[in-house]
């Protein structure tokens, strides 16, 4: 029997064990982190499972079946400082609780049945986040990552190091790939869809794909009471357009999102015109084309908005990541499975990249449940998730477990 | 006979002796600054002046006159750290040069003629701007200026002290007021009108009133990937809008300006829409009743872009100011010695503040003459206005100076 109420339970132990009056402390790599891999590995020796920790610092708990091929539940157990208790830990103990059903029937499951609880998935200490579930996917980036340090400047590999983690290993954790057939992953939505629209589950269709860019606006400083407004080189106010602008970019895609979150301006005294806007833009869409199509259309606009204030623009690329869209069977057993728990069906991509992304970029067939996110607040020790949700959380996870299962036996 | 050739040579000695491969170091209650003022001071001592400082620092070289009424004319020897080599310089040296034009006549004027180099006019180094003339006007604010402190944490009190001034005095500069008759100011425009108009010279209207205010727009940070565009209180939309609609608040108004000259965005990461936003806004036009129109429109409008974005919205004052009208007469004059200088007549308003600004605060009839500004920059060592165009300068107010003692001696 799955138990909906003993899981809740344990992920309210879990933030009774990790947290402080500030939120979450289960950064990777720290001693909270580890304690609640301890707390863990103490539940999982009550199973029928053997537990390993992959040279990228993954850990794994394997209930073996009468087949090697392997279906896979997980997520993250860490948080950014001052997390939630929800973001990470409810795909691992939700794994749990249906590792727990399959092992109390007793016998042999048909396949293996495996949770992993991937390591540094936020990347909050070192700023290199989906770190554990990227070496495992083969899209690990040793040399770089090496020698990033954290505030006190300490370096990854060293604080590694120090949790028995050895980065030169990391390549060798492409091996667990070995036999998996599929990867499940329930995770609180993070944003503020499935509360606007009244739903407690959605169906996961994939990770949308990001553009990154820097943005600085060129104009001229000049004295805020000696410079008339039309001879101006206002760098802020061609800035402040393409701000506006973004809205009728994404406007055109369905979830497409465009964000300026940063903008910086030069001299920056209440009496100098904006010489230099530095801006930043995060764009999103899961449709590649839409996303290609969004990031040529602000480039073009910052150039108008640029020459309308006699400003120039320069862009520079901070980071890109292409789409990746889940399993189209996975999917349609998701939908069941959520319709099955919950009465509901709606499909939603995911904003936020998630291990599921890296997973699927491996060639794993991938899907992911989301949980309603109440006020759509995340890494914040306010998130949360009504307790019901969390139930039919787990409950459209056990069975979209089962039909994967038959999935998987039926594909041989 | 005026010498117009001399003054400027005059100035490029000053520059020679107190300026470095940044441009000018003549900041106030420093020893470059004492170097200048006795630079000065040798050239006072080969006219028939006596030289005095006032209790509030300023520099004053008299030439009796029959009567004691004086005409004063002047402006600053301090310059902004990296400052050019005519922001204030400019008018103590003519005024320098008309004074022994005055003395070369080897008879004592009709009334008595004064350049003043008043103390501290940029306050670069303390943040007080127009201290000196501010004290002799009666505006003085000695309690809350002597604990100011510049970057190394030296109070303005004891800077002020090493240079023989004692802040408990200020009070008594008003005394300097009695007798003076009118004061003129000849200054370097630090725009661009007069260059985008090609003439040499203008007419000043007056120092336009400021209204400086800090606006903060509060939104709500949340996640760039998974906040749907229509869900967002984007804290930098609502603000990109106010510094775009400050052009149609200010293009109202002939010669009004409205700035926003620093925006801050908090988280300010790339990942965050903008939870928080917070702006400066400096607004400025000679028109008390446009003024007080474009800072209510700025904060209209500001409350309607927030309420568009979901945000609210808060303003706090910086600092204000009035608007402050030169002499109508004296507006005259000048625009006769103008136009018999240069051929060319052209009345603006100045949008930096000046000492002139405080002298006329003080009810003596004043007005100022402006020099072209090349590429309309200031503060900076690359300031500068042609050659033909500053001996124009000294030409007009030489002859301002004799329609203005003609004046005084008429009113008696």
């Amino acid at each position: 029997m799955l138990e909906p109420q003993r899981m809740i339970q344990d992920l309210i132990d879990l933030r009774t064990l990790t947290a402080n009056e500030d939120g979450g402390q289960r950064v990777a790599w720290t001693p909270v982190w580890l304690k609640a891999r301890q707390w863990f590995k103490d539940h999982l020796a009550e199973l029928p499972v053997t537990v390993e920790q992959d040279p990228a610092g993954n850990l794994w708990a394997t209930l073996p079946g009468e087949s090697d091929v392997s279906l896979v539940m997980g997520s993250h157990l860490d948080c950014v400082p001052g997390g939630g208790w929800l973001d990470g830990c409810l795909g691992v103990i939700a794994g749990l609780a249906v590792l727990r059903r399959f092992a109390a029937t007793g016998t042999k499951p048909p396949i293996t049945i495996k949770v992993v609880d991937w390591a540094d998935e936020e990347g909050a200490r070192f700023g290199r986040s989906l770190l554990g579930s990227a070496a495992f996917a083969g899209n690990h980036s040793v040399e770089a990552d090496r020698g990033r340090t954290d505030r006190e400047g300490i370096r990854l590999e060293d604080a590694m190091r120090a949790c028995g983690v050895d980065i030169n290993r990391f390549p060798e954790a492409e091996k667990w790939r070995k036999n998996v057939g599929a990867y499940l992953e329930l995770h609180i939505e993070q944003g503020p869809v499935l509360e606007q629209m009244n739903l407690p589950l959605g169906v996961v269709t994939g990770t949308k794909g990001v553009e990154r860019h820097g943005i600085t606006f060129f104009g001229q400083a000049a004295h805020s009471g000696a410079t008339p407004m039309g001879l101006r080189h206002d760098a802020l106010a061609a800035c402040a357009k393409l701000s506006l602008e973004i809205y009728n970019i994404a406007g055109k895609h369905k979830d497409a999102v465009c964000t300026m979150g940063s903008v910086k301006t030069f001299p920056g005294i209440v009496t100098a015109v904006v010489g230099r806007c530095e801006a930043t833009l995060d764009q999103r869409d899961l449709d590649p084309g839409n996303l290609a199509q969004m990031y040529s259309e602000a480039q073009a606009a910052s150039k108008q908005f640029a020459t309308e204030h006699g400003c120039t623009v320069e862009w520079a690329p901070i980071w890109t990541i292409e789409p990746i869209p889940f399993d189209p069977a996975l999917l349609d057993f998701c939908e069941e499975a959520v319709f099955d728990a919950s009465g509901t069906r709606h499909r939603l991509p995911s904003g936020p990249l998630h291990d599921a992304a890296e997973v699927a970029r491996a060639g794993i067939p991938t899907v992911m449940i989301f949980t309603q996110s109440l006020r759509g607040i995340s890494h914040n020790k306010i998130e949360d998730t009504r307790h019901e949700h969390l139930a039919q959380g787990v409950i459209a996870l056990d069975k979209l477990a089962d039909k994967t299962v038959a999935w998987l036996l039926a594909k041989g």
